[in-house]
């Protein structure tokens, strides 16, 4: 194979200037594209069949990549650049050497609500409590997950990297509540909060076949707007002083919780413990 | 009440050199003393009766904070810093204005291990996973953390900003794991790890009365010799891609799994769904 490799030196190289771009929502969204670092979401981004636009790898370990890495998955041309130059790119404090600017996956709206569980987060705004969500949906077999207004960037590198590669394959899509909610309703589909006045308990209240879970900001809980659309709301019981929890905590026990709830009816047990 | 208000210009006032070794490992323990900001962890730590050792106001913000702060609750001296000083001394991005220096919670050892629920991280990194957990463990009436040799120190500002108040009030205690796990299931708890290859489901599982569940470190898992000592594994089911959760979602499955069981043997009830 015949491969491009761009040795850059200057700071001032347009190459650079691109990248530095990529850091920023609006520059992605122009590029259509967003980067990734390290060795292991480069994996993951090519087994996931994503799109590598340009492949950056250190200088100094172009070689020891060489002996390891197999570049002939790839056929985007390659940027080696020396270490200081590299590192400033790189978001992360230790970078591991390598990195790339991907295209965008395929992150389309579904003609029609077909699927079993969806999430839908109303102006989520830490880029790591949404990339665990993306993690944790995809483990738990969600169909894809709504932003509301005023969300993170899922394509935020801090989304991505905490997202470990779940970003690849799970639909991350964009959508007015006041609408989309309505939407789903009519589509057959139970969307359900959580409050810490609802009167049934997460573990007690029994998910419908089809599901979505509205989970709200992290200091101001869900829109009063879109609560007062949701079909139910359960409790999750909290002992001590503690307020609240993580939103990425409570995604991951409404989530399994309904898995559970899942296995159970399609093994046909009665009780669980 | 006659209090101390100082006002600090200069960096190199003693003050200041002191909080500064407060943002370092060794100078947390040399002082046996830590540092929270905002006011929201402020309150926290009040109504957990924690020991405010000086309180620190950004000068500007000062006449504001004495009208809706109620600055009688505490009686230590209290520092008025510039602006920029303030914010050169402070973690966060966008300071609130207000901080303090507050002493170790007292994290004794029980002599007695009497407790339902316990948590054991083994090298546990990240600081905002390890403060997840605390107060995920807080939420489910955990009794105490143990954290095995080289986690990260529960008095890391971000440790403590991400368990929102839950480490003045849990323990949060360093072991040996060695030694911790075999005492306690002389003790009569059982000890419970995470593996893939683990037969038996995390729901199905039964736990007992008294448990402690062992979570290892992010990237490597639990080490080999404290997995040879645990009394049974569980397995968290995972679709699509993922290999793994992140540990303080791991950690809240299982904690919330146990809880449910606890409600449902309280209540006597014989199924849950």
């Amino acid at each position: 194979m015949t491969r491009k490799i761009h040795i850059i030196q200057s700071p001032h190289n347009r190459f650079v200037k691109h990248w530095k771009k990529l850091r920023k929502s609006k520059g992605r969204k122009e590029s259509q594209s967003f980067l990734i670092e390290g060795e292991h979401l480069l994996q993951e981004a090519i087994s996931s069949n994503v799109t590598i636009d340009k492949l950056v790898v250190e200088k100094e370990k172009w070689s020891r990549f060489q002996s390891r890495f197999d570049f002939d998955q790839i056929d985007s041309p390659i940027y080696l650049l020396p270490s200081a130059l590299f590192s400033s790119l790189m978001e992360t404090k230790t970078p591991q050497g390598i990195a790339a600017a991907v295209r965008f996956p395929e992150w389309e709206e579904p003609e029609q609500l077909t699927g079993m569980t969806y999430v839908l987060l109303d102006e989520i705004q830490d880029p790591g409590n949404l990339g665990t969500i993306i993690r944790t949906a995809e483990a738990t077999n969600v169909d894809a997950i709504w932003l509301g207004n005023g969300s993170v960037d899922p394509t935020n590198p801090k989304v991505v990297r905490s997202a470990m590669g779940s970003s690849f394959r799970l639909s991350i899509l964009s959508g007015d509540f006041g609408q989309l909610i309505p939407h789903m309703q009519k589509e057959g589909i139970q969307v359900i909060s959580t409050s810490p006045r609802a009167t049934k308990n997460y573990f007690q209240f029994r998910y419908a076949k089809r599901v979505a879970f509205l989970l709200g900001n992290e200091g101001r809980g869900i829109n009063r707007e879109w609560r007062k659309l949701v079909d139910d709301e359960v409790m999750i019981p909290m002992y001590g002083q503690t307020e609240s929890l993580n939103v990425s905590i409570t995604a991951s026990i409404l989530l399994y919780e309904r898995l559970r709830q899942l296995f159970l009816t399609c093994k046909g047990a009665q009780h669980s413990i």
